[in-house]
C-alpha cells in the first residue's frame, strides 16, 4: 500500500479526486490517495506550489514530488526538496490548450481581426491580410510547448524560426539557438511567441533592444512567463509603434493590478493566465504514470533539472 | 500566336498584367495579352464577371472562359456564354486565406477572445475554454474550400462534420449529406461554418428551423455567400441568444448597407468580403496552366458544371 498525499488547495481536490483515483485504478497499485497524512508515511507528494507544504524535510520517505502546473520556478527555490520533481506535461491537456490560444492569437494578429471586432463607424474596407507564407513568425522557446504551437503554425502555411538555449531540431521549424541565433530568431519575425521558461538566464530577456530587432509594428504574444517582458521596455515599444501589439496572458504579478498600465494601453490584451491549464483528467494520468514509474523503479519522466531551473 | 484577353476593371489588369505574363511566359506558347482586341480573334478570355465584356456571342473563336473569381453565379446565367467556363480554384491563394481566415474565426470564437480584446472594467476572469475536443463544428459545404478548412480544424483537434448535398469521404471530417444528414449536422453543433456554393437550392439554407437545431448559444461563421442565410431568421435567432455570435464576410447586398440590423447587432461581426481573395501570383498560374491544356488538347480544369450552377 502506497501513500499519495495530495497537496493543493482544496478548490483543486474537488477537481483531481475523481480522475485521480481513476488514472490510480488503472495503475492496478494499492494506494491510500489522502489530503492529510502523517508526513514520515507518504510515498507520493501531488503538488501545487501554492499548497500549505512547503517544508518538505519531514517527508522522509517520500520518492517524488509530482508537481500538478507546468512552472516549477518557485519549487526549485526551496532548499528542502532533495527529492526527485517531476513538472506537469500534460500533452493532452496543456500542449493542446496551450496551441489552441497560440493558433488562435496569432491568427487574431495575423487577420488584423480587431479592427472588425471593434468598427464603431462601420467601416468597409475589403484589405485581406497576406497569406501565411509572408508572416514570419518567430517563437522563443522549443520545449514541448513551442514546438507544438511551432508546428501547428508552420502547418497553417507560416514560416517559423523558433530559438532555445541548446541546439534543436524539430520538423518544419527552422531552429536557432545560443546568442547569436537569438538575435537572428527575432530580426524582422512579424509576430513573436514567447515560451520560455521562467529562469535566471531568461528574465527580461525581451528588453529594449531586442524588442528594436522585430518587424516594425510586431505583435507580442506572451502566453509563457511574466518575467520573461522587461514591462518599462515594451510599453515604450508600444508608445513608439515598434510593437503594434501585445497580447499578454502572464505576468510578474498576478491577477495583473489595477493600476498597471498594460490594463489601459490601447494596444495591449490582458488575458487572465488561460492560455494553458492543467486538465484534470489527463494530468492525473501523467501524475499515475510517474508512480507506477516509481513503484516499478522505472526512471520517472518530464523530471526537473535543478541546476538549470526547469 | 494565341490571343489573350484580359476583361476585368482596369485595377486588376494593373494587379495580374505582370503575374499573368510570368505565368504565360512559363508555359512556352507564343501570346498576345491584351486588354482589347477584336473579339473574333480572341483565343482565351481572362474574365471577371463586373467586366464590361457581358454579351460573348462575337467572340466566336474563343476555346474558353477563364474566371478570376470562385463564384460563377453571375456568369452561369449569361445565356450568351456557350463555350467552357472554368472558375478559379486557386489553392494557394484562395483556400489558403480561407483555411487562415476561417482557422482564425473559429479558434476566436472556441476561445472566446472577444470577451478578453473588449474589456473595458478589467476583469481578471480566469477560465479556459474547453479543449477543442469537446467543440463540435461542422462544416456545410465540402468543395476544396470547405474540405480544406475542415480539415484543419480537425488536425486543431476539434469534432468536424461535414455535410454537402452528395456524399463524399474525407479523412478526417464526419461527412454526411443529403437532406436527413443536413438536420444530424446541424444538430447540437457550437460552431457552424458556412461553405456553401450560392445555387437555388442552397438560398436562405440557414433559415429558423435549421437555426434552431445548433447547441444553444452556437456561433455561426459565413465566408460562403450571402443568400445561404435568411437574414431575419439569424437576427430573430441572435435576439433570443439562441445564436451566440455571428461573424458574416458576405452578404446580399455588398458592401452592407450602413442601415443593415447586423451592422449594430452586439453580437454580430461584420468583415467586408475578405476571407478568401483570389491572389494574382497563384491565380495567374492557374489560368495559365488551363491555357496550356486547352492549346495541349488537354481537358481543362475546374470547369464550372452549367446544370448545378457551380
Amino acid at each position: 500500500m502506497i501513500t499519495v498525499l495530495f497537496a493543493a488547495l482544496p478548490d483543486r481536490w474537488a477537481e483531481y479526486e475523481e480522475p485521480l483515483r481513476r488514472a490510480l485504478d488503472d495503475t492496478g497499485l494499492a494506494y491510500d490517495l489522502v489530503t492529510e497524512a502523517a508526513p514520515e508515511t507518504v510515498d507520493y507528494i501531488v503538488y501545487a506550489p501554492n499548497s500549505k507544504v512547503q517544508d518538505f524535510r519531514p517527508y522522509t520517505k517520500a520518492k517524488a514530488v509530482l508537481n500538478l502546473w507546468a512552472g516549477v520556478e518557485n519549487v526549485v527555490k526551496n532548499d528542502t526538496l532533495t527529492v526527485p520533481l517531476a513538472r506537469m506535461v500534460d500533452e493532452e491537456g496543456l500542449t493542446q490548450g496551450m496551441v489552441e490560444w497560440v493558433t488562435g492569437h496569432v491568427l487574431r494578429h495575423h487577420l488584423g481581426m480587431d479592427a472588425h471586432i471593434v468598427n464603431p463607424d462601420h467601416d468597409w474596407v475589403p484589405k485581406a491580410a497576406p497569406l501565411a507564407f509572408d508572416r514570419p513568425v518567430t517563437i522563443l522557446g522549443l520545449g514541448v510547448l513551442g514546438a507544438a504551437c511551432g508546428q501547428m503554425l508552420a502547418r497553417l502555411g507560416f514560416p517559423v524560426t523558433g530559438w532555445s538555449r541548446s541546439e534543436k531540431r524539430i520538423d518544419g521549424i527552422r531552429c536557432l539557438h545560443g546568442d547569436d541565433g537569438l538575435a537572428e530568431a527575432l530580426t524582422g519575425a512579424q509576430i513573436l511567441v514567447l515560451l520560455l521558461p521562467n529562469t535566471p538566464a531568461t528574465e527580461s530577456v525581451v528588453n529594449a533592444d531586442r524588442l528594436a530587432l522585430l518587424a516594425p509594428g510586431a505583435a507580442i504574444i506572451n502566453p509563457g512567463r511574466g518575467p520573461l517582458i522587461d514591462d518599462d521596455a515594451l510599453l515604450a515599444a508600444l508608445d513608439s509603434g515598434q510593437i503594434g501589439h501585445a497580447t499578454l496572458d502572464v505576468f510578474r504579478v498576478e491577477p495583473l493590478p489595477q493600476d498597471h498600465p498594460f490594463w489601459a494601453h490601447p494596444n495591449v490584451t490582458v488575458t487572465p493566465h488561460i492560455a494553458s491549464e492543467t486538465r484534470p483528467d489527463s494530468a492525473s494520468r501523467v501524475v499515475a504514470e510517474n508512480i507506477r514509474r516509481g513503484e516499478a523503479n522505472e526512471p520517472f519522466v518530464h523530471l526537473v533539472d535543478r541546476a538549470a531551473g526547469y
